[in-house]
């Protein structure tokens, strides 16, 4: 970790971080997590979810809270736009994935972040889920995240900042790689 | 698309993505999407994002009002959880995608829902994300959805839909096949 005059504070408490590297490296049964959501149909296109119970560390876990996400289509699409749409959800967790990751290496490296914004695009040929052209994919023909980062350190630091981040984000290996899913009806 | 003596409500508007695939089938630039979220980092693993805008349909668009996500960690890992984790968001997205898929196909084949639900499960290894074990990788790895369907329908034409819902969904394709994603630090 970089020494500096006046303490790095992020907000990120790296230690916690590598005393959970530490001892989940020696006990990885608590490395199993289960991450949950429960959705409910309210009309038409728009769904209610929830996040509220998760499992790791041997148990089970709760938020603070419980988070509820309103989703809909548009109303381009002839629907009420009562929330964001399925597929911006996921820009928000590709973006708050990689800006968690900034904070964290960024503490870990001692560099002081100012200020950190990301801009995230993704295109789409809604011809694939409108089932007009069967050579024209459902999801994404691909995401381009920007940032703009002030921090204490030199340009090059701060892209370094942004590939670790990516190197161990979550959301961006989902996105990037296929991830199985299996789907039943109870 | 069936007969049925009482008319199925489940507040999809099939006309009009019917006439958008025939429009869209004529008129492909129109097709062309970008759907976009900004992420404004709060402060250690805690950041803000909005979705307002978009393109399509040839020109720029607006959701009716500004939709806000905080996103965090959970207490367990240091964090102060002041919003869903980013791979929960994921969850949301998937969830959300398929459910609107399900409510869409059932109004074109002229099926009333009564109700729908459906529970994800995404199992994720986070000796992955902490860098304990580089042959971990840091998504998910598997999700399970399973739906709770309540449908004037028989089971086999219940199944049937959420499988259309499926083959049609983006965040299913998005999540379940690779898609690729620049950053770059402006």
């Amino acid at each position: 970790m970089a020494m500096t005059d006046t303490p790095v504070n992020n907000g990120v408490n790296v230690d916690a971080l590598v005393g959970a590297r530490e001892a989940l490296g020696s006990a990885p049964e608590a490395a199993q997590f289960q991450w949950r959501a429960n959705c409910t149909w309210v009309n038409g296109t728009h769904s209610s979810s929830t996040v509220e119970g998760f499992f790791g560390l041997g148990e089970e876990q709760h938020h603070r809270t419980t988070f509820t996400f309103d989703a809909d289509h548009p109303e381009i699409f002839a629907s009420e736009d009562h929330g964001a749409t399925p597929v911006e959800y996921v820009l928000v967790g590709l973006a708050s994935c990689l800006t968690a990751g900034v904070a964290a290496v960024a503490q870990y490296r001692g560099i002081q972040l100012n200020s950190v914004s990301a801009t995230l695009e993704g295109e789409m040929d809604v011809q694939g889920i409108l089932g007009v052209d069967p050579d024209v994919r459902n999801g994404f023909s691909g995401i381009k995240v920007t940032y703009n980062i002030d921090a204490d350190a030199s340009p090059d630091d701060i892209k370094a900042l942004v590939a670790q981040s990516q190197k161990r984000s979550a959301v961006y290996d989902i996105v990037t790689n296929p991830t199985n899913v299996t789907v039943e009806v109870a």
